[in-house]
């Protein structure tokens, strides 16, 4: 295969006419599309509706060039999007194509695949069940990029279920037990199900480590590559593997490293050279030129602290601290990378070890 | 003269404990503080009251050492804050203290001066009057502090009266005119000029190219070193000036740079090697465990964007653009410099160009 | 003529599924569709999209029953949304249909007419050409609805353009002086001249008292039932007039009241007896099922104080002052209608003496 | 016994000079005064602190004139604060007196009593030992007013500790179990414990009913008079119980009444009424010049549903649900009662029935 990675601008959440132009003028194929990851201008919390209006907003667009329904659009396309621009961060979409090997395969290229889970009912979500789907997903992943050490692997984003008043009120019905009842306390669960379920079917937990009093709580059990999210709007699990595999042609890699907190650039340097990029010191704008993405997640520190100061991210009841955290990783990135559009998303359950956070990028070799 | 230089975290606005745990051992003296410049947890608004109780409780603290009223201690000592932690950034002050030189002078040392103007009345804010008030206040500091060449000068805080409903009533019972009659639109006269007083002072402008209208309109005219705000609660102008004089003794020395935009490292590695401090690449933790204090600005792009990338600070209707910006720049310095402990604070009429901001590094030699 | 007016619950801003239910039912006839007013989710600043996709949602809707494109629903059907449900406001739409008068008519009812203006260039934004643009679409409404009396009319609302970085830029290439360069700043200014345009429409000022300075500035002249919005997507002023008028049929008439400030129950009451609801002291349960839907502006009170007492709407850095307002007001009108799917706007220049705010209502007789 | 009651209004959290000029009149005696209780301009959250700045202003002007520390008159005064003034909420303090009995007492009059509990360890916050400890000093404050009929209570205002990471810690250190360990979670049960506390003291809730596991649970068990909220920074519960008392004298009489949502006026007219204010429909300002004082609890509605219409202050991410409850309630209170400086304050477990919530009205008879 060979996977085109394409960053759009969007001056408004609604704004297609990027992507629109890239289809026009022939540098992508709409019917090549896969996935769209990005950022929207909103605030990032349950009443952010930026999300649902880019989806809307490219699913028209895309609906056009497709011939297909909106709702079908979705169906074919995986769209991830995380709300909140806080500081530098610059509303926009990665497009990524897929298409057949374009000439002989040399040296590991960037590869992809996308797997769905069966629906995962209410009383599963955050359940071994939920953890096992994800897993067995996962492996169907590799084998379609046709990864086959898991090491290659540098990025799964998932996207699941969480439980919403509307599913609780289903499980009851049904008479079904539930992890939790409340609907913000079970994105923790969700997060983290899936996350450990990325770990299991990457070999980064032992299979024997995992049970259900783990998930949300033995944090030593992580996934370093994971970055999971959990949306009411879901009813299955959709997780979308990079690596780098032999079979796949092009001129992109992937490469991985691991923030240990809000102001780690060391970390986002190492994820650039794990990915191909050779610099010394600090990447020039010519070496940062060829940085073609960068996903990262953000989380508060869990003791209110980042290298011994006190932060005032976790009492601050104006600004969550999410939007703090992004804020800051965000800038961190970016005054490494010289590009502010970047994916940054919080919550970091099983992703990575507790106050540290996972960073993927794709880089032109 | 010699300058010590001591950080002090706070738990909240009113945990003066650090300084009195400095004043008790015996670190700190309590009659040769001169000036405490931090950062405090609250908005960084019209409504941000962190600073008032800071500046309250350390006057009652340091009333009790030095059996004045708080008041008095007011008159004594200069109190500096900047609202608003946001992102990685934590609350602190840094206080300063100076003292007879201690031994034989060797090299340039961190001098400081402190001078204040007549009082500015509100006719006089963002006129000419008070440019060449602050020009004065800072020629006095120069003299103070035995710096001959102004390029020796590295930092320049200043504090003056903006115009309030109060000031504005008692100018028109006088008849007088005024710059602006809108009390937040009289913050960037306020801070322009002051700016360009300390520009003059130092001989960053000419006398001849500064006139009315330039002030907070030709933004080519500025200063590279000053750090300027505005505070209803103030009649005078304070200047505290800070750079390395041939004069004074210790072990530290300042130096500054520019910040080009919000992510710019580079800008922070800049300033910490105007300082003295040397490195290849990066810091060490080693090396950054010389670096005493840091001041900064920050400002959102005048352009909404930053490196080509739209940002969505300025349209932004739940966070104010300068606690964004605070966010950014704090972690970007943070990054470097490995202390959340840092002083950032928005508005930059002419200090740098327009976009930019002046940071400056006090680091132990 | 014969108005319909159908509120409608939204659950999100892509909600449109209680109107879907009037149509399939047939209690609402797609094509009689001439108007939704209603209030989103979202902040009500810049960056609130809800309104924007609140529109996309209803036009993808009614372009499947229109047989026509979503691009031509909005041309045909007017749109007026207001970001920001704070405090107990609840996300809605009124849908207002316009059908033939049914049976003989008997006394005054609810009529209402939809006139728009030539384009207004940027240069005349804010000027006396949009008052006199304005001024003549409101003559025509009433001429629509067969009004003779201005006394008879209660509501108008106006939706007009304000100035953007492009519309600035497109009259700077043409050598054009505007009444602004700020594009907040023009608001003021274009909901100003809107307002003025509807009182000259209406005679509620003499045509030799408004003149360009009077625009923003002399708010002694006023309309006591405009209700006037400036947005950047628009290029003409779209005007909604409604009053009872002999030549319309039904059972609903409409009143209108003046909120003297924030907490004015008494104006909430006046205006509903002017619409005909007769009631003692306060509406009963009864009583308010016969209010069918209200229409109010919010504003902070210019002095910062209501009956004597400061309140913090304009120096909340954290809440905008329009979002203060609009909490306390809603919450006042439901209070005594027992419904908070209420119309409550921000933004009240020229439109009631300042301080004081407009509010209609329509009842079912 | 006699109370006095004087409402101060305050320009910031440290301007006590409303009250320093009524004790210098002689209108207010310094050493007779034994509570404050007022609204502060904060943001309600834990990083709010306009409440310590406005105890320690006060604290400091007493201290002159009590020739005490500022710690010793905390221990002698009550200070009762809520931040968060939003909508028309004005910041206020209402200051409380009381000395001898003046002249003969003639019918039921304002009476007020302050009782601490001994200290509550953290295993005990949200424990039936707290509910206990708070309904015995419920009982000695009846005993002390002279009040025998419960009912003749119509506000107990509860200020008790919370669960902090310290106490938690604290708790380990000594082996001793807790309720949560969360600390945010422990306001539930900590306002839960001491509401029933109150309503076991005044017997509107029966012994045999209470127990540990109904605690921030059984929400059918509560007291109408008990307004509570819990702080990290006391270790005790304070007290503050008002009746009427056949042994006070003066002319001052409270009376209260149940919010059944945040836009019942009616409830509030009741509590004006139960107060000894009589109107017909609506005080009239002559009428509403009789209200000394105001007091009520406002919470979101836990269906997110008021009078059937959805609202948005659950699922706001930008603004906290308690602030949109302010705003709403403190509203419509003062459109009943033409002052918008009135006590209202958020979290109301166990006071008054779920959604509802109490107010309380001071009146010159």
């Amino acid at each position: 295969m060979q996977i085109g990675v394409h960053k759009v601008a969007m001056a408004a959440p609604n704004d297609v006419s990027e992507l629109a132009k890239l289809i026009d003028n022939g540098t992508v194929k709409a019917d090549e599309i896969v996935a769209l990851i990005g950022k929207t201008e909103g605030n990032g919390g349950a009443n952010d509706f930026t999300r649902g209006y880019a989806t809307s907003s490219y699913q028209t667009l895309l609906s056009r060039h497709l011939s297909i329904s909106p709702d079908d659009v979705g169906k074919r396309i995986a769209f991830v999007w995380s709300g909140g621009t806080e500081g530098v961060l610059s509303p926009h979409a990665t497009v990524f194509t897929r298409s057949a090997a374009k000439g002989k395969a040399s040296g590991s290229r960037l590869a992809m695949a996308i797997e769905v889970t069966r629906d995962i009912p209410p009383e599963e979500v955050g359940t071994m069940a939920q953890v096992r789907e994800v897993a067995e997903a996962t492996r169907r992943c590799l084998a379609a990029t046709g990864i086959t050490d898991p090491k290659d692997v540098h990025y799964v984003q998932v996207k699941g279920p969480l439980l919403t008043p509307a599913t609780i009120a289903d499980a009851d019905r049904r008479g079904k037990t539930l992890r939790t009842r409340d609907p913000n306390g079970s994105k923790a669960f969700a997060r983290g199900a899936t996350a450990l379920g990325v770990a299991l079917g990457l070999k980064e937990v032992a299979e024997g480590d995992v049970n259900e009093d783990a998930i949300a709580k033995r944090f030593d059990l992580f996934s370093s590559v994971a970055s999971t999210s959990a949306g009411g709007e879901l009813k299955n699990c959709e997780v979308l593997l990079f690596g780098n595999s032999p079979a796949a042609t092009g001129d992109l890699r992937i490469g991985h490293g691991t923030l240990r907190d809000a102001i780690d650039a060391d970390g986002v340097r190492a994820a650039l050279k794990s990915a191909g990029l050779s610099f010394n010191g600090n990447p020039t704008e010519e070496d940062a030129r060829r940085i073609v993405a960068v996903f990262a997640k953000a989380e508060a520190s869990p003791t209110g602290a980042i290298r011994g100061r006190r932060n005032t991210m976790l009492s601050d009841a104006d600004i969550n601290y999410e939007r703090h955290a992004r804020a800051a990783v965000g800038a961190v990135i970016a005054s490494v990378t010289f590009d502010p559009a970047i994916f940054v998303s919080g919550g970091t359950e099983h992703q990575c070890a507790p106050g540290a956070a996972p960073i993927a990028a794709i880089v032109r070799v």
